[in-house]
């Protein structure tokens, strides 16, 4: 069988290869090739999920799984495992994993499910969904720079896909919209984080990315509808009500972020990242901001980890 | 190497088995899968053409290829063939597969490219494309009704992506907003085809098909911005022109189609099917209507063969 | 006189007849009959509201007749009778048709005003207005099976008329927005219900009800600018209230219809319907869901009166 | 039997009444009522046209009930009568009624349809339409300063009815977005015009009038599909053809008709009105415009009758 | 040197000639010329604010300085004083002009900064901003008859520029879109004021003024992303909580105008301006108001100084 | 008088310095400045165009004082001189400032009018309308890199302000909306052209140029309604149908531009520059494309002037 990832691999090659839940096995990465009439090949028709590791332990793992399950409610297809054994797997690939990384490093754990080859025009076609869960190591020495710098965002010409076409509240594998806005960034600056704009003009998020700003001691997210509903915006969110700062979702545009105090980055991976500019215009003095950075200590507190340490030890 | 199409088929089965092309060679298609990590699974970042044979000789391949072509070009992805090999490989795929099919059956011939698994945080990474010519029987018995008494439309509530968005003019891998549209009809009426509105109202086009209305003498179908310009619907154009059909682009909405005379779509599969209702409302007099019909000739001589035969044949 | 109305009716007939208040008299029905000139009839220029009796009483009339008032005030239609006076002639015309039906039916009771006559190029013409009460039964039979499996929604390609042209929040005789939205619906499930998007592509009402979701024990639905403010959806909301379930009027969407827990729609004559399917899709396991069942549980203490049990008993 | 026109008349004041045909009978207008359940009144669910007589005979007439059939296609009335039927009706009301008319004087000629008391809840209810033809006579003495002066156009705030939600291009009893635009400038200036814009901001046309810009020579009105498609406008459209001025429908703003050098209005009443301001800024230089002065020619000698000096004759 | 205002003025004349402050200088208005190569003069690109006195005395104007700021910040132009800077010199223009008006009359202060005459295709020009403080007298009078009868306002066709296009956040010298809009309505009524909607028909603001509603006893604003958030505006909306009248920032629309019990406008020089008609149609009874009489009271209060009264006497 | 143009100028100074045409006088540039109340400065209330010279004699001169007259037109300004006065009062001015350029360079002439000071809310005022006419010399050496290089575009996330809140189709001093994009797009790359999208998300304009693609052979240029109409690209579209070139208007989109074939962008100074790539993508196969290049050879035969070489000349 031919695929493009290597398949003569000795197995002293396979001993330092990532394993993958595929479809009932675990089995090596380089053996996890899906059909090419498979739908989330032939149309992006699939759903993911992605949780990170704290020093090796998965964190909110329930949550991601829980929203990976709302995704594929929204897209109708029938989900392949319950939440436990989406757990359960995701707990084993990542047991057998981890010799692959450093003490100081992390895993995402990615879950993914489409519905497989059945044939849409034929309804008597048995539907044999597609899942896969597996590790990718977190780019902590790529970001490095960031957590020392801020992050520089920019705001692409491109729109978010409007809900009525498609909701960006489904994490789908139909990331076209958000790759091509991304792209159009990074051709200006390859180390920029692409935050696009809604159909209405308003912020709304980046490519597995969340926005946040501060303006006089509040912080500002964009509004659910038309965004991913982070599971590290669901948890800065109570860590502002827990720190006793005001929070809230609201509608924000271009005059919010330019005149804000201070702006941040959520993602899993990220957790937290300090923005320092956006469109090329500095935003508050210098990153953290204060706000910024009693979030950072709670959500740190949160992890009982530095993720901002892990990230700045990978400084070369 | 684990794979959910069958690994174990004995050379009997595979003389049965159909072949694609597989960045560089041609095997089984049963061998034909991609990594996990190829960028048209995990994104459905990856375009697609397709033409159909008529009589098992392509038809137009090469204007299908030049669209393929100009689907790259936006998504900003190298070609890893010339327009001459992509004919060169598709024909070859297609020599190889006509003793699978009946002399009067056809085949939609794909081509399919993602920029495979290379990781676009790491600029290093070789970008090794992912290439697929494939072949797919034209479903003829199952549309075979619907030639015989009129494709019923239904038009959803999704809308279709607007171009600021995602442009609808390249055919990508992203085609969940088309499924979400056609699932929601099709939950409705198992055999009507689904045409999006686009975000101002109009008619737009379906999962590979476009729209043309007859009205008091005129062919009238939308304007390109916000549609898949066909091959097929643009053979129609030529086609009128020939027959001295005034012809033209143009918005249409919903009073265009329930006051139109005719209606009909056309796919590179379908060539041109007569619509009998739209919503559930009658359009015209019996299908096909005498423009429809005018054309359905005409394309026919053009092919040289009766595609509506060919359909009605397969009637149970 | 000529009307389509049957004129001779012999006096047996007309004990059988229900009558209605016209214009200062209350008649019998067939001789309730408007002028082709009434403006009411020639731009649907008229507005009216309908309370329901529960058990042979009207429940919240005035909450009715005070909604009355303010859709004439944003038309400009200068109110032809108090709110006190629409009350009592109410309670009058009811009180005559009450013999008509059984102790286990009830009505709804209309109030209609059109500015009558009057040429609007002429300020001189008397501005006569024409005002009806009337009853009609409530159709309990015919729904008696939605109370039992749920309702199912469909959402219709059209969309609700956006406010900038004529706000929905005035109840009016110009119904064919809703009327095309409705058919549209009907054509494909003639027991389905339209709920219509807004101009944002955001759920926002059906001919004559208003749409609530539940998620994570939360009761959601559309903000008022975009629905008629139902009196049904008020009193839904205050038993929410009463019964300590979180809700508010917020933007909502097909990803939120898709992914709720429950579903009901409430209108005057329906109190609070359950929802099993929205465009062909489960909502829920079962109906009711156990908030629609509290809320139906406080409704029903509310009106001292199991609704429920009204419409069931009508089950052939 | 009730009705709000007198029903006492005596037989020497039905000599001087206009007659309507009313279902199928001509009958003194007064007795032309319908039910207040026909869905006409309750819904304004009824399409109507309107021609106009020139010298007691009406012109172009077919073209109107033609237009009248497809309103009716569009909202899935059935026709009640052909359009043959309907001129032939048409036709003989007006017999009946010119002699209550002067010489100088004309009728405009109505065909109104609904669907009658049908409930939509209840297929099996019998579906008898009502049809209404009658005469009303052209308001020329009010309209007779404005062929001198010219009129004034107001562009309200209020927007025309997207075609998403209702085409405007059905004549239907569903005018309150017009009039609500109406009244909103009648209360500003009782002698202006309202003209709407469409929700993309472009002009549309106003309560039954379309309108024309002259710029550099050319000949300009919006597009077919925010407004309905008036028969004087498609004179117009012809006449300019005959006279070699270039004229084309595209989309138009304020900008253009700040900067026009003619402006006018078509209706079938109007034929063609020079307009002299557009929102209080003059247009051109004193009304009619040469361009607009050829049109008006034109108009009369297709008419064979002067209509702008009908007009201009009842000027008190 | 030339400039349109006269520069021979005798030392007479002088004494009662106004001063500003001009790029660092105290100096007779006269002399306050900017280049035609003045960036706020090509291109509006200027920012300004303006507080008022009360009895002479500056009120709020830090918060006036403050969001002068933000406007500055939003164009990316650097301030050329710091706040306490631009306030020193305001209090010390108003002191060099408050000999020339009585006692019983105020002063605008307006604070106005562009970046000079730098070429922006010039990056090593020195970039010297123009800076001007200057004082306007309040036109009481002009105004008087309106707080006698409240003020009449027109909603135009012309839409507020949406934040996506210019944000209206920003108080900048680019206000020809609310001129156009405010000649629009100052067309049909020399006295009224105009209050544009924003791109999605919902009320906005005016030039220079904020629009409150009362209904049902609360208090209602149009949100803060589609106005410049006023000073009086927020005055109000603080007055308000000390009152304990419920407050809130909502979308508006034209049928919350026409339905609501009172409504004012709020502005630096009007504080509170009760409304007695929307497009002509009167709203309440009587002005002012009683919730709009409650804030009058309490905002002469808070200013310890009767802002009506003042307006009143000025009454001819 | 104080003006931050220095006003010390000794004697030889002046004669090396412009002069311009200052409200009916022609005096030294330093001594045009208008007062700081001038409505050109406090709302960018005034109007402005500008034509350059080709080889020191203007070109096309009466097409941009015929388009200065619209934008006035449009804004409800008294134009305060004729065409011909504007055009001979231009020609002065230039004939006055040519001693101060090579004969190698080439000036722009611009022609500005406002209203002056006169107060809006004081009809009595007198309006005296300031009106500047200046030259600039052309940027020859900035730009020559770019007719050596081709263009770089950018399209910012900032809209273009939409006709129905201020038509694009007049020039005026509100320049903030272009100027934001402009500034978001050099703040990224500091020699790039921002070509803004309108609201529909559709190819518009930027600051002073309008953008062509060339497809499949044919020149395609943005619909007239959201952009300034150019004298050059008027003059472009004239020398395609002379040279058989098809051109046309029409929606053009991202697909457009990174699909095109070459793309060049139009302006008064520039005539004809093409364009290298639109977001950092690659356009064609190098520049002039050969379309480009046909019409640039005939605008140069059409000015009698190889404006490409006079740039080239320049480089450094």
């Amino acid at each position: 069988m031919t695929c493009e990832s290597p398949t003569h691999a000795s197995i002293a090659q396979r001993a330092n290869e990532r394993v993958a839940y595929f479809n009932g096995n675990i089995v090596p990465e380089s053996e996890v090739a899906v059909s090419f009439r498979d739908r989330g090949f032939k149309y992006g028709e699939a759903v993911f999920d992605t949780a990170r590791t704290v020093r090796h332990k998965p964190f909110k793992l329930r949550e991601h799984v829980v929203r990976l399950m709302r995704s594929l409610r929204y897209l109708g297809i029938q989900p392949p495992l319950s939440v436990d054994e989406f757990m359960q797997q995701s707990e084993a690939v990542l047991a057998r994993n981890l010799h692959l990384i450093g003490e100081d490093e992390d895993y995402w754990i990615f879950q993914r499910v489409s519905p497989g080859t059945a044939d849409p025009c034929d309804s008597s076609s048995a539907r044999k969904p597609t899942v896969i869960i597996e590790c990718t190591p977190l780019p902590l020495a790529a970001r490095a720079p960031q957590f020392r710098d801020g992050a520089r965002v920019l705001i692409p010409a491109t729109r978010r896909t409007p809900p009525d076409a498609l909701s960006p509240r489904a994490k789908t594998h139909n990331y076209l919209n958000l790759l091509v806005a991304d792209r159009e960034v990074r051709l200006q600056d390859p180390g920029a984080w692409a935050i696009l704009l809604d159909h209405n003009g308003n912020l709304a998020e980046g490519l597995g990315s969340n926005i946040f700003l501060v303006r006089d001691g509040e912080l500002l997210t964009p509004e659910q509808r038309y965004v991913l509903p982070g599971i590290s915006r669901d948890t800065v969110m109570e860590l502002a009500q827990q720190e006793s700062i005001p929070a809230r979702e609201t509608s924000l545009d271009l005059f919010d972020a330019f005149t804000a105090d201070e702006c941040f980055l959520t993602s899993t991976s990220l957790c937290l990242l300090p923005v320092s500019s956006v469109n090329g215009r500095a935003i508050g003095q210098g990153v953290p901001g204060p706000v910024s950075q009693r979030l950072i200590d709670a959500y740190s507190r949160l992890l009982d980890f530095d993720f901002v340490a892990q990230y700045l030890n990978k400084l070369a």
